[in-house]
């Protein structure tokens, strides 16, 4: 059933940079969009809190409303962009109106993303989300588009600009953590207050929506496993780089016949591993799959500019959608049920440096706790560097489960000899 | 003007390995098209050399065919799949017949696309070509759709698997180039005559399709400039590894107000770049845009499936714009006058390794013939091991445009105390 609208008109929400920024973008390539698309696209109402602010743009003033009624409720309205980063409000409003819905919105995408794209589902309308994860990289739609066709198995993405600038700066320019993030606040790739950033929260709510397209099952927050910057001891990007990696806070994804596993944590990936080399504020996505293999999506994962060409470009295949009349035929709802691994079926490499007391028979009493736990080794180092607390010595396993991580974490932490765990990571894209 | 067509048949042109990887997609994923498009894909005919071959798949026996002419003339035939790898003739009658196109031709795209291009738009038919470069990557898909919202101002591209390969284990295996290439041969990568890979013709075609696109204008073949492989003397890679680049056969292409530049060639990439750790036969085109900034898209430049994989997604786009009714409105057609940039406009930093006899006063006098040409230098090394016939020089400058590298290579040939110049790079990604 093909829609016979000879014209679409959008209702903007918001007009701060992203909103004025698509704007200007749709009103500078409207001749392109009425090529591609058959019919003129254009801006009906913006919703604004004050009408009284001074505003440059390509908006006429009487454009401009305060009424979100009065954007809802207008029937030549077809089309709603959310740019206004509140919550779940508007967009549910917008899709129990029988509006599509373009959102660059993280946070209501990761908390409530499947309910409401099933409410599009239900009112025949698009939700699309490509802005709220990776900025300017065009992911979620080269995702969908794939899944037409592909499968995918699991996905490692670094999809935090904050945590990996301040990494970067780390690693190639010996800063401290603190010097770190003090520039990223001051060139505003920090919050005033970043702990989302450093915590692993803002990555988590990125693989949570990556998670569910990509597996198209229900992911929750809680079903991500999250460790933090702060896990990260002094001396570690020192420590991988002398075994021949890169430390790099990570998102990852995996599902197999057991269930989904999802994880946020900064973790070991080879320096010949792509991922290793994407440096300072720049995003990117590894995703492996059934047909095409191995594909990587790499680009600036924050930016007015960037995320104002994403929304655009959501706002052409919505349009494409509604006048083929497959609007809300996407299939968002999860097709598989939500079955998460237990920490059993989860299976890894990993790397644990202890500390111990410079004593004759430690290393034996420690490899025996591996053995003890069927763990195998593939690498055993005693640093050269005695320190004023003992020695350090790292521990490189073949793979294991996480359960059998932990319970060897466990037993270390018991034993004497060991003055301390110093830190901990998982191996990724090996 | 959408189209009332309740349904898309297509022709398929071949039933290799990529052609039967296309059809068995398509059946295996009719729901999910259907879902995506509203009405049904199917194929209707398929051309195949030899009716009597045994053939396992998807098509039933009586829709293969030898004849062009009974394909082409179907008319309710819409669309075209071309996967013969043959000439232009048979993409070149099925626009004019009306029908839109598909193909994987690489070839025929850069010898002839800007001409099927128009015949396309004359004949109201959309040709894709997503599969001529880069395999499985979303590549031409993903430039086009940003096209509509940004501006292309360069791209660098590792476009040639075979050649990526070899490098990959010269680099890292510590492999010759016999060895190396041997290994390629007998893994599938390489051709029995790798001459079009080695020497940089095929990663020249693959140029010409994407600035031709990028920039929207006409580009030969002829504008590119090529330096195949064997330019690499030995030791290079050791070289470039000391000064912290690893050395990749890049395709680069640039355009401003001046003009575009397309180049083929192994060039040093600083091994902070991205492209650096693009490894073995993987492809990857990074992408500098207006709006966007920075991105790569990354993946395998080759293979049955995820070739057969990107030409599914072109069916996919090519049904959605027939029955949108606005198949051939893609403005193909070059909208810049072609303009290539003289030797004197294109600028980059080059590093230059000589040999010289070991004699008082060298230094001097090279040094001097680059302050005669005005290039200034970034790092002069003088190479500790003397061999048999001299020492090494390396000079690094800074930006110079090509014909001051030109220069000074003649003028260093022209040295007496110059046994020889061993290999000269253009920097890339800095």
């Amino acid at each position: 059933m093909k829609n016979e609208k000879n014209e679409i008109n959008i209702g903007l929400l918001g007009y701060g940079v992203v909103g004025s920024g698509v704007a200007t973008i749709l009103h500078n390539h409207q001749d392109d969009l009425r090529h591609k698309l058959g019919v003129p696209v254009s801006i009906k109402k913006v919703l604004v809190k004050n009408l009284d602010k001074k505003r440059n743009g390509v908006i006429p003033k009487e454009m401009f409303t305060t009424s979100l009624e009065e954007v809802l409720n207008d029937p030549e309205i077809d089309l709603i962009i959310e740019v206004t980063g509140g919550s779940s409000e508007a967009i549910r409003r917008a899709l129990e109106a029988g509006k599509g819905v373009v959102t660059a919105n993280k946070d209501v995408m990761a908390e409530s993303g499947p309910e409401l794209l099933k409410l599009a589902d239900e009112n025949k309308c698009d939700l699309l989300y490509e802005a709220s994860v990776g900025g300017g990289i065009p992911l979620i739609r080269t995702l969908e588009d794939g899944l037409a066709s592909d499968r995918i198995t699991a996905l490692t993405g670094i999809v935090n600009g904050t945590t990996n600038f301040i990494l970067t700066k780390m690693k190639h320019e010996n800063k401290t953590y603190e010097d770190a993030l003090a520039e990223a606040t001051e060139l505003g790739f920090a919050e005033a207050d970043p702990s989302a950033d450093v915590d692993g929260i803002d990555a988590a709510r990125k693989m949570v929506i990556l998670a569910s397209l990509s597996f198209s099952t229900e992911v929750h927050l809680d079903d991500v496993f999250v460790r933090g910057m702060k896990e990260i001891a002094d001396g570690d990007l020192q420590l991988a780089e002398q075994f021949g990696y890169t430390i790099k806070m990570t998102g990852s994804a995996k599902k197999d016949e057991e269930g989904i596993e999802v994880a946020v944590e900064p973790v070991f990936v080879p320096n010949s591993h792509p991922l290793a080399t994407v440096n300072n504020e720049f995003n990117a996505v590894y995703v492996y799959s059934d047909s095409v293999g191995e594909t990587m999506f790499y680009g600036p994962g924050a930016g007015s500019l960037p995320t104002a060409t994403s929304v655009t470009g959501d706002v052409v295949a919505a349009c494409r959608n509604i006048l083929l009349g497959v609007n809300g035929k996407r299939m968002h709802a999860p097709q598989f049920e939500r079955k998460v691994k237990s920490d059993d079926q989860k299976h890894a490499r990993y790397i644990h440096r202890i500390t111990v007391r410079d004593e004759v028979g430690v290393l034996t009493e420690l490899t025996s706790i591996y053995s003890h736990h069927k763990a195998s080794l593939a690498t055993v180092v005693q640093d050269s560097d005695l320190h004023e607390e003992g020695a350090d010595l790292i521990f490189i396993t073949h793979k294991i489960s996480r359960q059998q991580h932990l319970d060897i974490l466990a037993d270390l932490k018991d034993t004497p000899a060991v003055i301390d765990i110093s830190s901990h990571y998982r191996v990724e894209g090996e």
